[in-house]
């Protein structure tokens, strides 16, 4: 079985950002940081890029030039330091950062997401949940609290809040993103399918597309189906 | 605001395809589906690839260079026939192909994804839910019926099945794939976080890693953090 890992979406623009590190870089790290996680499961301490390759099915040319960008040089017969390597990506992606969320959408998506470890594994706490049911509100999920959303102002106001998950239906999306400008959060991800790329220049918007995902399984179903 | 629209998860290995079609031009197809879907609703016949460009943040250079790669091809002065690029980019990723799912795991992920109008825009009907939990089965969302796990390979047996959707414990989902592999079924859309490549060299996976969507935005934030 020949595993694609497909992107959700794409722009394959190359840009240099500030470190000049490009987005194309950027965007593989996440990959980066979940092989090195299974790594350090593993206890290993080191690996070839040669290894590191075959586990990941990229290129070991691609492997060596991705992490020199970072300042990961592997040595010659020794290959790279796993824990120094986990912790660089981990620094460069904001694990540590300590980020504080909020999940704005009571649903079954923004319950799904609230009990998700996916969080936790990278250093994200989930604060509140915010819906306008007022069945749900005064209830947890995951032991996460689910508050009115008349009070969402009011909370970014007197908590550090760093990014709002937006799984509301689509048709509110645009709405809420305004809010959300309007208070001291900056990062929106973005599960409505509702394009927010107009609120607000200061928003750093990341979207999920699942759509994506999924019509690039039909393409390979399609194509096989067509041998 | 800049929307990266960055990836949930990257191979940016260039491969042709049999159709002489780039992996990289293939990941891009779902989101050009989505933009001229817009396209179609604001009624518009035809577009520049400067226009398109400018919609989709993609330089109109790669979008030319894309859209000749099947076919698509723009005349001077005109740009390019809206419907006839949707109805191939539709043929391309098997919109029109009538596809049908089943959702394994009724949980909030299951739920969500099943009451998801995503599906039914992609032309991929979804006929049943799996669960293990007696209380669901029996039950219904958005009209789907809830099935018992242990119906899963009488029910595959008899009816046309192309792709199941895992949204159980990832503790489960190995287990899963390989009841999966000895039907006739062929997609698997991975949601559970558990790496199946090794299961069976016929099934078709697609890998949805939120997490690595997650990533991007932290990284994103704390590159911001420290400007």
């Amino acid at each position: 079985m020949k595993d694609k890992d497909f992107a959700i979406n794409n722009e394959e623009q190359i840009t240099l950002t500030r470190d000049n590190v490009s987005s194309a870089v950027i965007k593989r790290l996440p990959r980066y940081f979940r092989y090195l996680r299974i790594l350090i499961r593993e206890g290993k301490m080191r690996i070839s890029s040669a290894e590191l390759s075959r586990r990941m099915n990229i290129t070991a040319s691609q492997i060596r030039q991705d992490l020199n960008c970072f300042g990961g040089f592997g040595q010659q017969g020794y290959g790279y330091n796993v824990t120094y390597l986990y912790a660089r990506i981990c620094e460069l992606l904001g694990v540590s950062a300590g980020f504080q969320a909020v999940i704005i959408g009571g649903g079954n998506l923004g319950r799904a997401l609230a009990k998700n470890e996916m969080f936790e594994k990278r250093g994200v706490d989930v604060v509140a949940i915010f819906d306008v049911d007022e069945a749900l509100v005064g209830t947890t999920v995951n032991d996460i609290p689910i508050l009115h959303i008349d009070e969402f102002e009011r909370y970014a106001a007197t908590h550090t809040v760093d990014m709002a998950v937006l799984t509301l239906p689509k048709a509110q999306a645009l709405e809420m993103a305004q809010r959300i400008a309007e208070t001291d959060i900056v990062g929106i991800w973005n599960f409505t399918g509702q394009e927010l790329d107009s609120v607000d220049g200061n928003l750093i918007v990341e979207n999920v597309h699942l759509g994506d995902s999924l019509m690039t399984l039909n393409y390979r179903l399609n194509s096989r189906n067509k041998e």
